[in-house]
């Protein structure tokens, strides 16, 4: 997602240094001392502006998140939101994912989501899309063996693109829905929605992957 | 798909030997005894009314082709549409498609296509779906290594339980579509529509997914 640069982003995430980490691969193999209580990290590349990641630390206490973003302008929203809500399990990485296990040691993180991320539609693009073969390998070096991730996606020609990719990798698929919000209700009351899911969930189906390493 | 009985089916099927085989067993390991050439030959479970099966082996004249449907009236479509055509590369079985590999050897048939199969939705129908395990082992059974199963529907649930299926059978997805009919022009131009197909792609999307053993 492109958003208008903030000026104000980077002195804000500056001032809450509680939140914001930039040099994640000083962390590693450290990061419950980031936390308050020692429990299991779930982590979102790719978090945005933060309403999952944070919508999820408010609904699973039980659990420690860390998103990453690249983007100032947004990751400071995320940063917004954990201050509002006083969260204690919640992290906040200003940093590309793309070396996402350069920041964890294997089995340091237990689940990864990623959310809407950028479809990058063209061919010649595809080794940056976040499904691509050599995302799942940083992923799979994080996590322990037969962990889950978790997709989703209104993008048609990436969730095409992502089942082949995850399946090719040799991942087994878990659950798959073709419209997230047209399900049974548990699934539906379970869903955390991310901004930009709350705005295009009218507009046509999101999909939705759980598949295990 | 469930059809009203037609008191001209049986009869006119019975006079067309020359189409219609019903103990298939007794064919097995001599099927090209019953096509004009001598080339590969691809399976459809559940071919329904024929229009799929024919349009292929009208498109495809070097493929032989072989229909199986347990439905005496929708079968007798089929073979009436192979007589009107001529067709020397097509079959027709009228029998269960549970046992497909008692009719063919390991290797005999070299593709197998379901489309618009029904969607048993209950949890307790499982086991007859076209794309439970069981199945995929009997069309496994059949096929030469690293061949292909095509499947097309137009039934959210079916498609979403395929997926896993295929994928937890340890099959290597190929191409996956989720809006056959608004994809590339080639996969378009390719594309046989069925009866169903043709008259319900206007509702909503037609899934497709190629997949290998």
């Amino acid at each position: 997602m492109r958003v208008r640069k903030k000026k104000w982003a980077v002195p804000y995430m500056e001032a809450h240094p509680e939140y914001l980490i930039t040099e994640p691969e000083k962390l590693i193999g450290k990061w419950e001392s980031r936390f308050k209580k020692s429990q299991p990290i779930h982590v979102e590349v790719g978090s945005g502006k933060g309403q999952f990641i944070i919508g999820m630390a408010k609904k699973h206490p039980e659990i420690n998140y860390i998103g990453i973003d690249l983007q100032d302008s947004v990751l400071a929203m995320a940063v917004q939101k954990a201050v509002e809500g006083e969260l204690d399990n919640v992290q906040l990485i200003l940093t590309d994912g793309a070396n996402v296990d350069t920041f964890f040691e294997k089995g340091e993180v237990s689940k990864v989501y990623l959310n809407f991320s950028d479809p990058w539609p063209k061919s010649r693009h595809e080794k940056r899309r976040l499904t691509y073969k050599t995302f799942l390998k940083s992923y799979e070096n994080i996590l322990p063996d037969n962990s889950e991730l978790e997709f989703k996606t209104d993008n048609r020609g990436l969730f095409e693109y992502s089942l082949v990719s995850l399946n090719n990798y040799g991942m087994k698929f878990e659950m798959v829905s073709l419209d997230l919000h047209h399900s049974d209700e548990e699934t539906i009351a379970e869903n955390v929605e991310t901004e930009y899911e709350e705005k295009f969930k009218q507009k046509g189906p999101i999909y939705k992957i759980v598949a295990k390493f």
